[in-house]
């Protein structure tokens, strides 16, 4: 999907909301746990029920790794039935990956071709050739952990390098690599005023923003430093939709709570 | 396993050598590929062939996810057989992992815990509570970046951080992290100096180091710099041994470049 691709969903939705999949069996309601692949069954509910207010979906592999090759199958079927049944949807392997070039490339093979998503998240720490492998896909994108929204993005992201933090080194390095227009970024929501300074640095990229409600983010504050003429933004919310009820009724609660950001969203679509 | 029984093995077996299983069907003999599990079928030849001359074998994940749920089935297949097998080998999931604290905690369960490997590469770059999760588990063990042998790893990890390089702020910052005692670090061979510097920082701690060989790096200086009075050094190759031939005496071939690599090894043993 092109950028361009997604701005215009975002517009015919009123929405710039990414639904994170991060699928705990204890936490999913119990007469799911009957059914033959429960975590897919959990998905494919939520995505029924939320479809024409999220414009994204991003699974975390690891709550997919944590069940081993059922795990593994269930994230299959969770692709391919957004890529069959909802095409226009912005699809995320939130895999954090990174390692040598090589190593790289069978990553990115795995995600973007063979899993076909749209993009991967990806650590920065081993540099431009642990990165580029998953930029060689035309209209595929990667998306560059930046800063964080953990208490650790504190411990080495923030670091001061040359005068400058190190996100923002990570974040200037980055595009000069090749094909980085095809880079995304990961923003934490927890200082709203950081956005400003990104903003200067990588103006026209899209920014995947972990941390708004649950985990403190204020949604127009971050619209308000980081939302740029294209948008520009996928605010991602994972627990606080898919968990809303553990009960019968866990997707018309997800349906709600989904409806509330994205009415937000479209007044905010509305003044900008 | 403890950091005691490592030692021990590699005083037995007169080996700190590290067998890196990144299989790539495309270069493994075309006569495994007629069978069921082309994979762990290598795998299994290359360990039987050469498990008294390594102490540790390192499956790179992204080799397996490239292949689906079928690579995945043989990730399990290969460390289940290890474990059994050859309980005395240090195992290591390559997976360079690393993401907020809930999910760190699936991929620390996923790979120490449900297919019991006996450590897993982190990423540092979210830091702390990224990196916590994976050190929860008795004589098991993270083994964080530090200094990659790649070229990005002059990107970003060799910036200067308040007066020191990004790789020693990591080194330094992790042993402050509860059950820091479980660390182990990839430091890369291509610059043996290095480990002086980095030995000041860490002295106890086990090393992982790729590089050796066919990235250029040399096993005696960097023993020089880098071994400690317990070894404290597990020396990857990869290609350089599964791939040694890819006819049918590829086990036999392995075994030979393995057994160069492990003389080596115990004549510098022995000098120290």
């Amino acid at each position: 999907m092109t950028t361009s691709q997604l701005t215009q969903q975002i517009r015919q939705k009123k929405s710039f909301l990414c639904i994170g999949l991060d699928v705990d069996l204890n936490k999913i309601p119990k007469h799911l746990l009957e059914t033959e692949d429960p975590i897919f069954e959990f998905n494919k509910a939520i995505i029924d029920a939320t479809h024409d207010l999220a414009v994204c979906y991003k699974p975390n592999t690891a709550f997919y790794e944590a069940y081993g090759l059922k795990g593994w199958q269930s994230l299959e079927k969770t692709i391919h039935y957004l890529n069959e049944n909802h095409p226009e949807i912005f699809t995320i392997a939130d895999a954090k990956r990174g390692d040598i070039g090589n190593t790289s490339t069978m990553y990115a093979k795995a995600f973007l071709e063979d899993l076909n998503f749209d993009s991967v998240t990806v650590a920065p720490y081993m540099g431009k050739d642990s990165v580029e492998p998953f930029l060689q896909f035309e209209n595929k994108h990667a998306i560059m952990l930046a800063l964080t929204s953990n208490e650790g993005a504190f411990d080495f992201q923030t670091l001061e390098a040359h005068g400058k933090e190190l996100y923002k080194q990570v974040l200037e390095i980055s595009k000069t690599w090749k094909n980085s227009e095809r880079l995304m970024y990961v923003v934490g929501a927890t200082k709203a005023e950081y956005f400003t300074e990104i903003r200067k640095i990588v103006p026209d990229s899209f920014l995947l923003v972990p941390g708004v409600g649950a985990q403190g983010g204020s949604l127009s504050e971050v619209c308000k430093y980081g939302m740029n003429d294209h948008v520009g933004l996928l605010i991602n919310s994972s627990r606080g939709i898919i968990y809303a009820s553990a009960e019968n009724d866990f997707a018309e609660k997800a349906r709600e709570e989904a409806m509330r950001i994205q009415e937000e969203m479209s007044a905010i679509l509305l003044n900008h």
